[in-house]
């Protein structure tokens, strides 16, 4: 497991040194109320360890975040009668990430809420996508 | 594996009755160029066999999920030269779900790119929080 990290917050919450109002806790995960919520019930879900992003952590602790990940879920959104849920996880600072310990948002949605109405779908122009689709496999390296 | 669903435009992906930009693909799952993308490398990734939503998934197919998300973020991101990605879930669709096939968007971001801006972070009245948690815990089961 990496080295607790002195200067981050959710390190400092997982080992119980800042308080949080703790919803699940696993010997791999920890589930809190995010105290800025976007809805009610808003739970922020992290792996323990430090990690910074998804891609940087092991498959094995990947598992146990998205195995709690459902229940969670159903819990809070049952507890505020909402139904439906957005899983959000923000990875590198250009994509809103905060907090740099890896970290997955569960939020809470009902009808006409107003939230994350942005979704600016475009369309590739000819011969774009498999330029693209030729980079990414050039990439890939699974 | 549940049965396909005859009218799912994901399992007919899977399926290979509909063609796709496919990005990447094991026994379990498979990762595809959204056509209508938010930014240039947008992709979806899928469990092959069908399920709604996130907490209807067993853990076992959500664990082949995840360790997928971050090699194909990692080739995705590298491939549009872009430092960071969201992961996002969408389940029920006042979450914005519109393909009833459990997905997850893999969206490249940049600086500056203007996607998701929208993070309307509130804070609890006194005792509110405490309410919700108490709530929580009644509903959780785990």
């Amino acid at each position: 497991m990496p080295t607790e990290q002195t200067n981050c917050i959710f390190c400092k919450i997982v080992a119980g040194q800042i308080p949080c109002y703790k919803v699940f806790e696993n010997p791999a995960v920890l589930a809190f109320l995010d105290i800025g919520p976007v809805s009610e019930g808003h739970t922020v879900l992290v792996p323990k360890a430090h990690y910074e992003r998804l891609d940087q952590c092991p498959p094995a602790i990947l598992a146990e975040v998205i195995a709690a990940l459902g229940p969670v879920a159903k819990a809070i959104t049952a507890a505020v009668s909402a139904p439906a849920y957005n899983i959000l996880c923000n990875n590198g600072s250009q994509a809103g990430q905060v907090v740099k310990h890896l970290h997955f948002h569960i939020v809470p949605r009902k009808d006409n809420d107003g939230l994350f109405t942005q979704w600016p779908a475009s369309k590739y122009a000819p011969g774009r996508a498999e330029e693209i689709l030729q980079k990414i496999k050039e990439k890939m390296n699974i």
